[in-house]
């Protein structure tokens, strides 16, 4: 059984996914593939920007997710640093680490940085930490990260999240079923699980 | 044990909250109390409009309405008609309700008309079929509805919502903490259960 977990760094309640997800996965019997996108790329495009110039929704955004990450047994320091200038960055480098295995170490690693050091992900000095932390050479994965191949293949992942219907993060996909929302991922599991009794 | 429960009849997903509330009182030790409010001053006011010109985003919320409802044994038909122009006296109506001791009964019957039978909540058929099937004279019913005295009654209940940092459709408040979203029921509960033990 297997779940696509679409995500971009630079969303805030998918700190409560990245974090928990691991643990998720050994309790649960199904597999999360985890698909980097750029998030801001669809919202701007759909005209959907949940928070800006709403400082009411905003405030109770991060006194939900502490609340949840309370549930979770984390701690972060909020608000952390938001938006992210570097949303792009930091998904570009997501997309060098898929091919070369370590993608979810360093989401999870720059989200802790980010959501419990208060150091903003896809700049320094999250980037150069985070990556250390997980034992790659920050000069050459940022290089990388750079290239127009890292641009080009985060966009064609945000096509095909765009394609299938994804216009936020955390999305969960069971085919073309989505759930939206880490508050989601029980339904989720419950449809995959559904789905193939 | 008390939990206030903020809601506008016009709010898509206070649909599920309003149909499963009783049983969940049952179920819970939890006392809940119905506040109806002017949701769509407060959104206006805020610059909170979620699923105007997103039909992306909208499909998903029918779809998403549509799976948990089918959880809690809901059958609706689905997309209902939405928005709402007759938000404000739906309310209103509710509002009279309150002091009547029939409000609750009202919400669920005009809800149940809105999603299960296609007819709009505020407007004819579902006002007089609901206050009917439910006991009350409909004429007298609309007559209290259109007074300032309702009209205001509402607008001091909005006041009120606003100024506890309610934004949106169905609120569930704990004392001054605040849980938005029908899919937040049972964290507003959790948090009752250890603010009292």
């Amino acid at each position: 059984m297997k779940i696509d977990f679409w995500f971009s760094i630079g969303s805030t309640y998918s700190y409560l996914t990245v974090m928990r997800l691991g643990e998720v996965e050994k309790t649960s019997d199904v597999k999360f593939k985890w698909r980097p996108f750029n998030v801001r790329h669809v919202m701007i495009e759909q005209n959907n920007i949940p928070f800006k110039d709403k400082p009411i929704k905003s405030a109770y955004m991060w006194r939900d997710i502490e609340r949840r990450a309370a549930r979770f047994g984390l701690t972060p320091k909020l608000p952390a640093p938001y938006p992210l200038p570097g949303l792009a960055l930091a998904n570009q480098i997501a997309i060098v680490g898929v091919e070369d295995g370590w993608m979810e170490d360093y989401v999870r690693a720059t989200y802790r940085r980010w959501f419990e050091n208060g150091e903003a992900a896809g700049e320094e000095p999250n980037i150069s930490a985070s990556l250390k932390e997980i034992g790659c050479d920050p000069r050459e994965v940022l290089a990388a990260a750079q290239t127009q191949r890292a641009v080009d293949e985060l966009q064609t992942a945000t096509d095909e999240a765009m394609n299938l219907g994804v216009f936020g993060s955390p999305t969960f996909a069971v085919g073309h079923e989505l759930f939206w929302g880490d508050d989601r991922l029980d339904d989720a599991i419950h449809w995959t699980k559904d789905a193939s009794s």
